[in-house]
């Protein structure tokens, strides 16, 4: 299965197809149509097919796609099928709601917290007792982790994205409302919270004048 | 100035050069040019005249942009100049990391949090009580409120959601790993936080062998 030069919008979709299929499979679906699916997503059926034939397929003319097997095979195309270490920089309010999100679903295990407040150290989130940042390379460089989270206020996001980088890190889930500044070595996924509040504002705001749709995802 | 058939796509982007723009400001920078701007925000130049002038162009040849000038027309056309009122609904973690987050900096003000769990009727978030969810029908009622945050449960999501439809509300800021079945009248904007870690998961997993940018924004 080739995975080369696959456009990042179908990778962006591929979430929601994981989504879906999930929701099929609670409800006992077996098999669907790529227009069946199409309806569901509100996506086309042609858009459907093209995008899963990035991956191979999967489907059988005639046949549909078996729920079940596309599920799983999707999964492991996003790397869900392993458990991966996570740790999360900044125990604040949103760093908490992050450790305690459940995302031990979708195989994401948070292994360390850290803060640089001593009035936090040692109380626990989620089971994790939380660790002080001066801690911090000394865990990276003795645990394997695949995901840094980062809910640190902004001043201090990129001097602490530049160090997870440079002690090993390769993947930063930010939520810092800045823009981190370190090498393309760094995966780096912004969740910007009050941009995407700002979009909806603007929307909002502008109903029925514009053309283009409302319900817009957060990585359409 | 006109504001019909603008892509969601330059709509998409106006937050961040509100953020950008906002530290040129902290930083007392007066004036800069697209070429300028452009290097500090990683997109052409071009792409930045081409954005603004979609909203009349604020740039004079030659000069640059006026940077108090160009922020707070952005800020105008986000309507980040009014206060907007927003309910959460669901005082879980999360809902209680929102309420805190200080979204008045754009403007944002939280006016009421709810949750159906009555272990958490009258407890304090960010100063506000959180009321019960047989009490919302009435709060909006008899409220402005310009935004609904949804931190519920996914199974309960839907639900909610058609009846604040029902209710008035036009804007729902969704964080329930689903998608509503609302109206076009209302506009939604969805953070699907699984689907966002997912996608930092794939590009971790498959850097180097894919041709885009890891630099992925939310909104990209």
């Amino acid at each position: 299965m080739s995975e080369r030069g696959i456009s990042s919008a179908v990778i962006r979709r591929l979430p929601r197809y994981y989504r879906y299929l999930g929701e099929l499979l609670e409800n006992n679906v077996v098999r669907i149509s790529s227009k069946e699916l199409s309806i569901r997503m509100k996506v086309t059926a042609s858009q459907i097919r093209q995008d899963l034939n990035n991956f191979g397929g999967f489907g059988q003319q005639g046949y549909g796609y078996n729920v079940e097997y596309l599920f799983e095979e999707i999964g492991k195309i996003l790397g869900l099928n392993t458990i991966q270490n996570m740790i999360i920089i900044g125990a604040g309010n949103l760093g908490q709601a992050l450790a305690n999100y459940d995302f031990d679903r979708i195989g994401f295990k948070v292994i360390g917290i850290f803060d640089a407040n001593p009035r936090l150290e040692g109380l626990a989130v989620h089971g994790i007792e939380i660790k002080m940042v001066d801690e911090l390379e000394e865990f990276i460089k003795t645990h394997e982790i695949h995901v840094a989270t980062l809910t640190v206020p902004k001043k201090n996001a990129r001097t602490i994205a530049s160090q997870l980088e440079e002690w090993g890190i390769r993947a930063i889930w930010n939520f810092a409302p800045t823009d981190l500044h370190v090498s393309d070595d760094v995966c780096v996924k912004n969740v910007h919270l009050d941009e995407s509040l700002m979009t909806l504002s603007y929307n909002f705001r502008n109903r029925g004048k514009e053309k283009y749709s409302y319900h817009s995802y957060m990585d359409d």
